[in-house]
């Protein structure tokens, strides 16, 4: 792979941090491979809505600092990001000033299951589910097709992610404190151990706007004590697996295209339909420690579950991460056939 | 009861609104009655904190305007406060500024739970769980004891309080918009009506700062669809009113003097001790419809599982309001025999 096709820029933007790459720009040959990484800060929410902006433009300057040559020949730059659609007034705004910041480059900004579904499924039809401090499903062919499940933020869905891990965690805890449980010792031990006195919890969480990302730091705790057979944390971690199973599954739209496993993707040739095949699902993911903890809590009743399902999943392990999936995106908008815009979930420029 | 002894102002102030009462000062003869009532707005929280110092300001503002002449012959101001512990960094600062509001008098700030208790039992020893947008519980004597449970804000506990309920109808709402539920129809419904699609939820909540009041403000909702039999909703109910006899009973902290019901105050002489009756309780709140609404489920639940406390409790109807309490407070400030500050729940000037 040269850089005679200049270079794209992918970003993963989440609630427990958020990453830029650097890769070679042209054809979209399957794994992103060699790109170089930075890191940078975790999207927080304020009263004007999500900080993805102000997140952006710090992981561009870093870019910029960074690969200074590279970054002259910037052609395509593609943002997947927790809250694109939900807390963001008007996204076609900030993929506007995404493009504004490299002359003649394209942008698309994305919710984080789009680049998600790019990374694990490398351009497949299917559905995937992405579990960080998080949890959303999309099942999708990128073109027609678009049933999104879940990524409600801590308040109202996220089941099973790394926020929801964290706060039963910590619901668990201060009820053994308040003395209504008997069961969740342990549980508090590690939460006095992580975050001090329980009195003292609430002003730690409530003044802070990153609040799921709080939650979330605490899902690696109730993972490792199920993974030393902690009941209580057992019983968290494995209906956390459940309830990400049943997100997974219900983002198998029944219009999804059934493909034999294999190769193809979605803006490609089809691969070879197969009526009877079962349609492709994978998990993404990773920001929490959680879910691909040591417990095996969590993966057992995921699998479980998913194994269950009616009619049957071909699960695959996925390809690539987000961030796979973000560098996927950006040669894709500079490609001879690039994707079309959804109101939802993609927004792009043109060149 | 004449204004000889001057007028006391008391402040009960919460998640979902507060109220500033005036009444005349001297003994406190029981019901504060005849009080003259302001009603002001909601706390939130913010990076800083709590906002109770900015809605004390607002409230006596308010009770300045509207009642000049008394205003000059305040003797006492007592506030109750949710999270005035927990999200309040020097309580005692707070006081301070309260006194100095108006030369000469004293102040007093508490927490919510005091408030509530000494509008509830009126001033005798035992347990009072204040229900609302929150839901704290407090076994105390006002002396040696003091036992807390819960309070803990809707990501850590308030368990069957308002927010809880609200957060607990819209993930069930949640559920039936994903299709991993079938049995929330009616309850999706109803907070369609309420916030209108799904989608808009995320940005109209986590934008907030007083998020519990947003999720308590579809506790009613629930409560309502509980009422004409919805199975989720009666569900959701009858959990919240286990939950919060649970926090009212692991408040009763076995050194609380049992005494025969009847009168006695804390700071009276002790009424007649009996070893063998039970300790008094009672429940106190409102804010929020739920826990007094009308579908009797919150409290058939809760009374059942009160009823089944070893060793048995005895359930008083609330003598009064958590404003009914602050006033109380205020009218003990200037007694033969004011109470002593506590480090966790109530804060003191001295005249």
């Amino acid at each position: 792979m040269s850089s005679d096709a200049g270079w794209v820029l992918g970003l993963d933007i989440g609630g427990s941090g958020s990453r830029i790459a650097l890769a070679a720009g042209g054809a979209d040959s399957g794994h992103a491979g060699g790109m170089r990484v930075v890191h940078g800060s975790r999207v927080g929410i304020a009263s004007r809505g999500s900080s993805i902006p102000e997140v952006v433009d710090d992981l561009l300057d870093r870019a910029a600092a960074e690969w200074p040559e590279e970054w002259a020949a910037v052609g395509a730059i593609a943002v997947g990001a927790t809250g694109a659609f939900t807390l963001i007034d008007d996204p076609h705004e900030v993929v506007r000033a995404i493009a504004a910041r490299r002359s003649g480059a394209v942008a698309a900004l994305a919710t984080d299951a789009v680049t998600a579904h790019l990374g694990a499924l490398a351009g497949s039809p299917g559905a995937v589910v992405a579990v960080g401090t998080g949890s959303v499903a999309l099942g999708t062919d990128l073109g027609s097709v678009w049933r999104r499940v879940d990524g409600w933020g801590h308040l109202l869905g996220d089941r099973g992610a790394g926020s929801w891990i964290g706060r039963e965690g910590l619901e668990a805890a201060m009820r053994q404190r308040d003395g209504v449980a008997t069961d969740s010792s342990a549980l508090l031990a590690a939460a006095i151990e992580s975050f001090g006195a329980p009195e003292t919890w609430p002003a730690q969480l409530y003044t802070r706007n990153d609040r799921a990302g709080v939650l979330g730091s605490f899902a690696g705790r109730v993972d490792a004590l199920a993974a030393v057979g902690d009941a209580a944390a057992v019983r968290i971690m494995t209906a956390a697996g459940r309830e990400v199973a049943r997100t997974l599954v219900a983002a198998l739209d029944p219009r999804l295209p059934r493909i034999a496993s294999a190769v193809g993707g979605v803006f490609a040739a089809p691969a070879v339909p197969a009526a009877s095949a079962p349609p492709p699902a994978s998990v993404s993911g990773g920001a929490v420690a959680a879910p691909r903890g040591s417990s095996g809590a969590f993966t057992d009743a995921f699998t479980a579950a998913v194994g269950e399902a009616h009619p049957p999943i071909e699960l695959r392990p996925p390809a690539g991460t987000p961030l796979d999936g973000a560098i996927r995106l950006a040669r894709l908008l500079t490609s001879a056939n690039p994707p079309a815009g959804h109101p939802e979930h993609l927004w792009l420029t043109t060149p």
